[in-house]
């Protein structure tokens, strides 16, 4: 065990391949009641680049440990840490800088997990999570109703159409490119549709005139109004990212004739609203469906901490089949 | 009495300059239960020149006569048509076509009116109704709170803030030349300011920080992002028209980060919902504020029917300081 842990940090909000920087520091000892655990597996996921480019809903003070989730593995734990063994696997507790090669916290703040694929335990807090909301938190949906989203092949768009195709909801995939097409078809997705601008009409044909309930766009830009005139009227569009980097954009009548209802997703939000209960509920339900492979998402490349500056540029580059990951303590 | 009678009609779709001719048909004679008007004012709405340009929510069977609301009086009533006299003031009924002459229509479909100012009078249906429902059905508002609103110095703009300050609401109106500012403040806006890049901060400055629980734009386009990042977090924007004639934009952000919630409204879908007791409620409000005075709308100019195309352009030319009217008997 070396006596320095890896970091990633930066000390100014700005692009993350300038602000990032990777520094050794040296390693702590354990207070009563605290564990300490290797880090093995940290996602990139898009909103940690925003949190770090300035432009989220909340700042951390400066300068800050970058990353939000992850899964690691207990290596020490202090006399009064009770209820974790070292060699125990652990989600990271939320938001607790996770980009580094060892995290250490209050024994309780971790969650310990059943042994399983550690990629895909590694992002089960903030995408699985975010799927399973927008399908629950704003339209009730039941079996045979139609939804459509934009980002489809992202990790959300991903969860989404497994979650929805379990509750038995049929849904509409857009996608950026013809090359994503298969994985989501593969995934159970109902239809898929490369992104353009007569996507309303195409969606009205592929789906021979579904009434859709809920729309989910992560795209922005134009890509946004479309969804919403696929909706039938009085339904609702959420908004819950824009990966286009366009602002988003509809047309007036779509809102006035169409009554089109527009709604944002934070889940940073939504846990500061939800009850203990709710939290509990959300995530029981994921963990189980993540660790017995019913929920999964493509992986696309793992990063060592070192390469930073390079797996923050190929996550934002839009061109990836999967999630990024970060591996701080070797791949 | 002549015996035939001026209409504006359409027979296509397409630039209210162009599709409108003005046409003579010959008089019909009335049938039992009906009544006969002369029409003395009815408005150019813009919702009019959107339903001729074919890009409203419902489009007329065509040929159709053009215009949705106004004022006349009756000239000749049916025998059965018990309830009305020769030289009542009336307001014509709603969609009946009233850029005409005269309308013929069933007796009970006339609402009798005391004598009064009959430019305000004519337009009194969609405008302030609109206003009305705009402060009142997404929103609970109290005495001290703020909205804000865009084209504050159309007729539902300035409807909305007088409306707003009898209600004790505080508003700021936002408009798109300087020219306008005053009319408002006389008309007794709070605080009001030209549009532009920087409006969230000069607002923030107007109000000192006040907590902006609604938004009302008519305009779409940036401005429509600008009032949503106005609101405080979790309150509603609700659109109603496209004066910029560009899609309605905002930064996702806005969405997510402030939980913006966006509507919109279109008064031919309240009126289809609402109960008969919603919709005579806010008709007999507003029917007696128009006419005792308490609620009035600029008059900009007053055209002949003839003068359609004219009058048709100068309502979308966005220079007017008030409203247009025509007078299909005599200005």
């Amino acid at each position: 065990m070396s006596d320095t842990v890896k970091q990633v940090v930066y000390s100014e909000f700005g692009d993350p391949r300038q602000v990032l920087r990777v520094e050794d520091v040296a390693r702590v000892a354990l207070s009563e009641g605290q564990a300490r655990a290797d880090v093995l597996r940290a996602p990139i996921n898009p909103s940690d680049l925003i949190q770090i480019a300035g432009n989220y809903g909340v700042r951390p003070p400066l300068p800050a440990i970058a990353g939000n989730e992850g899964i690691g593995r207990i290596t020490e734990v202090s006399g009064e840490a009770r209820g974790l063994q070292v060699g125990q696997l652990v989600l990271l507790p939320a938001g607790a800088g996770t980009w580094r090669s060892e995290v250490v916290a209050s024994a309780g703040a971790f969650v310990a997990m059943p042994e399983g694929d550690v990629d895909q335990l590694s992002m089960m807090m903030v995408n699985p999570a975010t799927a399973q909301l927008l399908l629950t938190d704003f339209v009730d949906l039941s079996e045979g109703d139609w939804i459509i989203q934009s980002a489809a092949n992202s990790a959300v768009g991903t969860y989404v159409v497994q979650l929805a195709k379990a509750m038995g909801v049929k849904t509409v995939s857009v996608v950026r490119r013809e090359s994503a097409v298969q994985g989501l078809l593969d995934h159970g997705g109902d239809v898929v549709l490369v992104d353009g601008p007569d996507l309303v009409k195409r969606v009205i044909q592929a789906t021979n005139r579904a009434k859709i309930k809920l729309a989910l766009d992560a795209v922005a830009g134009e890509t946004f109004g479309r969804l919403g005139e696929c909706l039938e009227i009085g339904r609702t569009l959420v908004n819950y990212g824009a990966m286009s980097n366009e602002p988003a954009s509809m047309q007036a009548g779509a809102m006035i004739f169409r009554d089109v209802r527009i709604r944002g997703f934070w889940l940073v939000n939504w846990f500061e609203r939800a009850s203990k209960e709710e939290r509990m509920g959300v995530h029981a339900a994921l963990t189980k469906a993540v660790a017995t492979g019913a929920l999964h998402a493509p992986i696309d490349r793992v990063f060592a901490l070192e390469d930073i500056s390079e797996a923050a540029r190929y996550t934002w580059a839009g061109e990836r089949t999967g999630k990024v990951l970060l591996a701080p303590n070797g791949i």
